[in-house]
């Protein structure tokens, strides 16, 4: 369906700015929303971006990757290996709570006299601020400047500070500075509609009825004015420590009183407040959390890098975070030329993965990175397909630490195959601890196709990287166990010839469930077999010892390996010679056809409107798999058939997945949609910031930021790299001048510049980077350019398995 | 799979008999299943077989039909139109407990030492016996009768007697007879499961985890001793009161206390009991239930009750059961000669029946009668496709009270087809109060095929009946709705001709689910469609002004019904030319077979040792629906399809449903593989008594004790009763002498006789019984007989519509 997306931000509160998003107006009616869009995080911590006041909320949210709470998942029906633990990301104590009274009167946004007010995220110094000057019930006016900031640098720590200045009349100031924990992550939203008896969406995060959080420790050191609360979860016996200390730098008289207790630390400055002089207060904040640490140990570490950044100084902290930036950008900044509501808009998406990423280590990135507890803060199959590609071309490393997570998960996932009574590893659908937590087989486990996204995933950073060693150290045995799993699965069928067909899964449109020969599962299974053979075959070249290791720790055999090639070529892929498309499983084109006349537009999105049973009969879909797999496997489908597949399917998408906008919109440019490309690339852009699926208010989407860099990139650019060379077959959108993006390949940092006449690559540092160019090889070397001419294909033949060579007209 | 059932029990403690369950050893070992062997009832009422003492139990049960408390149903993950409200029966007070000390010490099956033992429930007196003879710790033997009988004519009433006697000394003997709330249904297996922290058995009841019995009254009259409490449940609010009254007859010198509370009442017979005199004690026991009438009221009811029993004298009550027994087994006895185990079965299997629905008024039967709270309590389609054919020759009134509560359930089932999307009515797949209570939409909501199964019982009992006035009243209603729904859900599509695709549906086979197409939803669904187009059409002719009600009431026209009938004509089904099989749905036959060598007997039931992704994707029936169609549309398949088809199916059918045996019996006789018929009716036969599900500790199968009763009729016997005539194609299994059933038809009774030359039918009263012989049509007078060869015909060609034709060779 052709998506209706905004051209730019409503301009009297968020006017247009290149490297900020500002906020000119305070509203109390969408602060689930500016929460998430405001939120502060470097991808361990998580701060929604809740006003120091701790009043007005959608919802108090602290998050700490991958911290979370178990519960024994209760089936309102049981069945054999349904998944037993459900995993929740934990609301941690607040830190963010700085509570400002003059003359004993409260400052509380939504009902104070407020002369001026800005909020600004900052996507070059990584620091929000606001500013606001306050009218007192008394008529006097007060400057209040606070800024918050999540280091990108020092992974378990952000700072806050608070300025206050009386600007008329002295008046007695108390700013009262906290660390609450509000029990067991529940929040007001829960609660009230709970209260108001409203079914529940299920992409929210669960409320607990038990406490979670127990207090283990609470310390203060009345030298230096440190508090540290420490936690253990009561299920998952997870551990957590935080705490604070304060610096105040004022001219006026001022007393300190610290109490502290189970739940709530809180400092109180007590300031006899003169006219003209500031009371600037700094919050150094720190947060440790373990699986298996006892709190008390977490506690001596959040004393340490208390210490740490007093002693070298909290200004160090911020010149870290503009430096760590300013590399960011170096590295991932995408400038777009002609279009600034999408510039700022598309430097908020890749600051959002900045945040999301910076400091996983090795956890994954949640659905929502860590700006709220949307989807549990589990870990999905987007982290692979949306963010991995933008980090194997922009930060290497963080990619590197992704995968490395999920190969560390390989022993559960080898337990949820047998679970599943299959050989190999599967990965859990949604997981924070590698345990499978989806609750709903249907739309979680049966989506098999997140073993090839990971392996996808790492095909992207290996051809990015040419990073060898990591294949043959971990790429090698996730790839294996996940060949055997696919050859496993599926089986031979002799229908006239031999095929090998993959029953009773689904694909990433979940609006059809647990069908026969998913296209798009088929395609990527059937990459997942033959790069797992190839990759080993290259191995056993390579490294003998390390492929004959292999071969005993996996009891692995050669026939094995070639039993994954025989089912990769007898693989069978879906094709409508009538209609000349491929059909999203076997039976799609049978289903009958959804009303969309008769659907109006508040019954979307239709997971929330429809039953399971009424959507999984008609032909309708949440993201258009196909389409996923004609960008993913792009050298596998002809220009023509892309271009009918995607007339069939682009109409009856509904596009309710977040995933989906930013794949229609690189396919869409590959076929020479250009309009509706456009379109497309700002549903996704725009996805968080105009709230278009009304849910931002539960964090980011951080696919859809992922996957509008790949529409830029993979669409509008046309970059296919295959690991031996880079293809570009640009297509500037209308309206535009032009945009550049940064990525780094094998060591090679280079600048893409799209034009209306093509794109000049321009190789920054580095080796040479071979480029193909029509039907010639060129390196680029370091300091040169080259020009890539726009160009117009007629349609190719299918070139199965080789480099791609589909074109946009 | 081919089944191996018992010939016989074990008899060294249960000895043959003809008209009686017999005990003769007590075992500690295996309470749960003779708890439910030995169970009384009436179809509202029913009583687990627990010993009066009240110690040692699998689950002490004492159950109310349709009594039920409601729950939120908490999905683990939510999606729009999931079913809400849960529904679990009840476990009520337990007024079974009559305890026993001699000096003191406490008659104890378990450990005491019995001279004598023995348990007898009796199919021709309704009574259930208990002798003993206890050697007390002091060495006195105590001789000890106690009787339990639920009432067949009083719906509300039940009697127990106990009756001590001193064989060689006196002693001060005590006698506490008790009404007792086991709070919340809890029961000490469940307890237990949950302890040990064993995953549970889907098919078992829910443990509740709050009160569900709310005390209301607590009522003792001194006058005469009677004892009445009563109740709310928490959620469902539905009522309860129950009450006792004692007879104490003896020579000896006795004091009588009565003490109540919330949740126990008791009366302590103190007795200085002389040898040889018996102290005899009649417990009146008596239970009313309501969804709305305050337990206040409800206390009247049984003071009511128990007066009036009273007054008539308990020997009225035993003559009654005795003289109800008596009409029902001069209806509905199957006498089976040379084969006396199984006759012993058989007529366990039907006084099961008589247990199940004497007095269920307008609630239904559910899953396991009144014996067990095994299914929740639920109804359904198992009341339908069993048991509705039962009645409807044996008890017709019965028969059309089951529909009546059907009938009843429109408006609900007409909300519930709107959840989903339809028009028309959907009737829930299980259910106690009317709406869905399936919490697995996959096996439970999808489970379309109920509308025709409700349907498909009308047509059988309106054959039986002749109630054409049943027809006019409820019947076009609910054919009117349901075909509705079927003409709703189903699509027209164009692959070459025009067909009518029912998709997104499961089958009785839940071993597939959600599946396209299914044959036996297909052949049901015609049959619903033309079914109802048919009636209505008639009910036009016969009674215009009824028609135009009908019309203006469901605003149905003409037009409407015609569609019907398109649709019908229009009906797919399934039928692969290159095996001569019908598929059980579009896709079955393409999917992987199933590694029968390779799943050892541990693994069954399957459901409880595979993921249901897994049992899905592969060629494996729980139960094989296409036989099932077989049966229920006999007419529409060629000998030869049958077999072909039998052939198919029954090998890969694993029978882990207790709906499966009977269903594979009828159609096994029907083709002539009699051997194979014996063993799957001796499977159904012998369910319960030999456990063969390992869950009658739950309670009875009472379909399949149903259906082992088809098995004979339809299945050996051959009957086919289109409505008009009679049809017999009788084949006497090897090993027996014959077997003679009763039923009546058409306000006739008869008795058919089956032997080795075929059968006998005898008109014992009513009207003149049309019969078709061959190619003659025969009218069999009131007091004469008829006889039918056995024939063998070769194999007929397919007589789609048309009357039946097939016949076993």
């Amino acid at each position: 369906m052709r998506p209706n997306p905004p051209e730019q931000l409503p301009q009297h509160r968020y006017p247009v700015d290149p490297w900020r998003l500002v906020e000119i107006e305070y509203d109390n009616d969408d602060l689930g929303l500016t929460e998430t869009l405001f939120a502060t995080g470097n991808g361990y911590i998580g701060m929604r971006a809740n006003p120091e006041e701790g009043r007005e909320a959608h919802s108090h949210g602290t998050f700490l990757n991958g911290f979370h709470e178990s519960w024994h998942i209760q089936h309102a029906e049981e069945a054999f290996g349904f998944a037993r633990t459900g995993q929740t990301i934990v609301n941690v104590p607040d830190a963010k709570l700085i509570k400002l009274y003059v003359d004993d009167e409260p400052l509380l946004l939504a009902t104070d006299d407020l002369d001026d007010y800005s909020r600004t995220l900052d996507f070059r110094t990584g620091v929000l601020t606001r500013d606001l000057i306050w009218r007192t019930p008394a008529g006097k006016r007060v400057k209040v400047t606070s800024t918050r900031m999540v280091s990108f640098t020092h992974r378990h720590l952000a700072m806050l500070t608070f300025e206050v200045t009386m600007l008329d009349s002295p008046a007695p100031v108390v700013i009262s500075s906290q660390l609450l924990n509000r029990q067991d992550g529940e929040d007001e939203y829960h609660v009230r509609s709970a209260a108001l008896g409203q079914g529940r969406d299920p992409r929210r995060s669960r409320v607990f009825d038990h406490r979670v959080l127990q207090p283990m420790i609470q310390r203060h050191d009345r030298h230096n004015g440190e508090v540290v609360l420490g936690y253990r979860c009561a299920n998952s016996r997870m551990t957590l420590a935080c705490g604070y200390r304060h610096l105040i730098n004022t001219g006026c008289e001022h007393k300190v009183d610290t109490q502290i207790g189970d739940d709530l630390a809180k400092t109180v400055f007590t300031v006899r407040a003169e006219v003209n002089t500031p009371i600037r207060l700094v919050k150094l904040v720190t947060y440790h959390s373990s699986t298996g640490v006892p709190a008390e140990e977490l506690g001596d570490r959040c004393s340490r890098t208390l210490q740490r950044v007093v002693e070298e100084g909290a200004d160090t902290l911020v010149d870290g975070q503009q430096a760590w930036l300013d590399e960011f950008w170096e590295s991932s900044d995408v400038e777009l030329r002609g279009d600034p509501p999408a510039q700022q808009a598309l430097r908020w998406n890749l600051y959002q993965l900045a945040q999301a990423t910076a400091r996983t280590h090795e956890q994954g990135v949640a659905a929502k990175g860590v700006t709220g507890a949307g989807y549990e803060g589990h870990y999905f199959w987007d982290t692979e397909t949306y963010i991995v590609p933008f980090l194997s071309y922009t930060n290497p490393d963080a990619a590197r630490k992704l995968l490395r997570f999920r190969w560390r998960m390989l022993p559960v996932a080898r337990q949820r195959a047998v679970d599943l009574n299959q050989r190999g590893a599967l990965y859990p659908w949604r997981t924070i601890n590698g345990e499978e937590a989806s609750a709903y087989y249907a739309a979680g486990t049966a989506q098999y196709h997140i073993n090839a996204a990971i392996m996808f995933a790492l095909k992207r950073y290996l051809d990015a990287s040419g990073d060898i060693y990591f294949l043959a150290d971990e790429g090698v045995e996730m790839l294996a166990e996940t060949a055997r799993l696919w050859e496993d699965l599926g089986f031979y069928a002799n229908n006239g010839e031999m095929t090998f067909r993959i029953y009773g899964v689904t694909g990433p449109d979940e609006y059809t469930t647990v069908v026969n020969d998913n296209m798009y599962t088929n395609v990527m299974a059937r990459f997942n077999l033959r790069y797992a053979a190839r990759s080993i075959e290259l191995l056993k070249e390579w490294d003998r010892p390390a492929y004959d290791r292999l071969c005993r720790r996996l009891e692995l055999d050669e026939s094995e390996i070639k039993g994954w090639n025989t089912a990769a070529e007898a693989m069978y892929i879906p094709y409508d010679e009538r209609l000349g498309i491929h059909p999203q499983d076997e039976n799609f084109l049978d289903r009958e056809p959804w009303d969309f006349d008769g659907t109006p537009p508040d019954k979307y999105p239709l997971l929330l409107n429809f039953h399971p049973l009424v959507i999984y009969r008609h032909q309708v879909l949440k993201q258009a798999d196909v389409v996923l797999a004609m960008f993913l496997a792009s050298e596998l489908f002809t220009l023509e058939q892309k271009r009918r597949n995607f007339d069939y399917y682009d109409p009856i998408t509904t596009g309710d997945s977040s995933l989906s906008a930013c794949v229609q919109a690189v396919v869409a440019a590959q076929i020479g949609y250009e309009s509706l490309a456009l379109d497309y690339f700002r549903e996704a852009l725009f996805a968080d910031l105009a709230d278009i699926h009304a849910n931002t208010t539960d964090g980011v989407h951080i696919a859809s930021a992922g996957g509008a860099w790949g529409a830029l990139v993979f669409g509008f650019a046309g970059m296919i790299d295959n690991g031996l060379a880079l293809r570009f077959t640009p297509s500037l959108p209308k309206g535009w001048d032009g945009f550049e993006f940064r990525i780094t390949r094998h060591g090679s940092r280079m600048s893409v510049d799209v034009d209306r006449k093509g794109c000049v690559v321009s190789v920054l540092s580095g080796p040479p980077v071979p480029l193909v160019d029509g039907e010639h090889q060129v390196h680029v070397d370091e300091g040169t350019s080259y020009r890539i001419a726009a160009i117009r294909l007629p349609p190719s033949e299918p070139d199965v398995g080789a480099g791609g060579t589909s074109t946009a007209t």
